[in-house]
């Protein structure tokens, strides 16, 4: 009879996967107002990186909004354990060597502190989605905005809820003024500046 | 000035990611009393299938119960919560192309069903790690069932709360008369049966 089954050797190491992979696990996290792009920049972000070879996985509001997090809703509390969840499933996708991209609005300053504090300095890059709201509220391709704007959503960032702007993040993309195809390119070559894939 | 980012060209694909990596993804999810040896199997497993050139994770109390569901205790409806989550958790390991290894007691048959449906049939292999209660009791590695039978820990699997054996599983491992190696190689050669790995 096999009385004991527990060890702890041979687990396999993020550095393991990441040698594997030839790549770094790294959290690209995407941050700004509704409609400002981030959905379509990790979009054309991850097809550019996959095509180049690299594994990569998106979070964003399509599968997690839908999945995991489709208990939650919109309330500061609610906002907060969104994110925080959001950063837990960035770690692991990190932990498992992947180049995960999130694109959340994630308007608090204190919960992506959180997630770049859970990621590790080193495999996090704050990517601070830069459009004026005026540009969004043009934009507005679901009529989120109008809905916001007449009172029938409540607690939408930018119209009566804060969006708390980044302070130093790792870069800055301006969707107003360059195309997605500009903003993609900007992230590349920051990535391989800071030497996440080659 | 670029007025509308919104497109859904170019999505990466679970399929392209799976034909990129040459694997499946899937879920192989360990069920079974605590003690029974799931997590042992499960990181025995990793290290085997990485070790022959696929790509894997783990998900277990190590790394779920402390991070994404640390907000989460054990009364019925957080258990429920507990199992749905890691669910969706594995189905997007699983859509990243990635053989993702699910090691929770997970003692209702409704969340581990739940999960399969989530998952997708092809991709989701249930393991039952079958295991006399009376053995897990002399295993016993953490004085759990010891601390359940003095009435310290309430709702404890086995004792004052329910395990609903699998009644279909895909597979059953004996952990009480296989080694940890015997257990694994079953599961591989069924993964090899099935064809989700070569």
């Amino acid at each position: 009879m096999v009385q004991n089954l527990f060890w702890t050797d041979g687990l396999v190491t993020q550095e393991e996967r990441e040698q594997h992979l030839k790549q770094k696990g790294v959290t690209i996290w995407l941050t700004g107002l509704s409609a400002s792009g981030k959905s379509t920049i990790a979009r054309t972000l991850e097809r550019k990186l996959f095509d180049l070879g690299w594994l990569t996985f998106v979070l964003d509001g399509d599968n997690i909004r839908r999945g995991l997090n489709s208990n939650l809703g919109f309330s500061p509390e609610d906002r907060s354990e969104n994110i925080r969840r959001i950063a837990e499933l960035a770690n692991l996708f990190s932990m498992a060597g992947i180049i995960n991209v999130v694109a959340f609005i994630s308007p608090y300053r204190r919960e992506r502190n959180l997630a770049r504090q859970l990621a590790g300095n080193g495999n996090f890059v704050e990517v601070y989605v830069n459009c004026p709201l005026e540009v969004c509220i043009q934009r507005d391709p679901k009529d989120l905005y109008k809905r916001a704007l007449r009172g029938e959503i409540k607690n939408f960032t930018g119209i009566d809820a804060p969006y708390e702007a980044p302070e130093q993040p790792d870069l800055v993309i301006k969707t107003d003024i360059e195309s997605a195809g500009e903003c993609v390119n900007n992230i590349l070559r920051y990535l391989r500046e800071k030497q996440f894939i080659k």
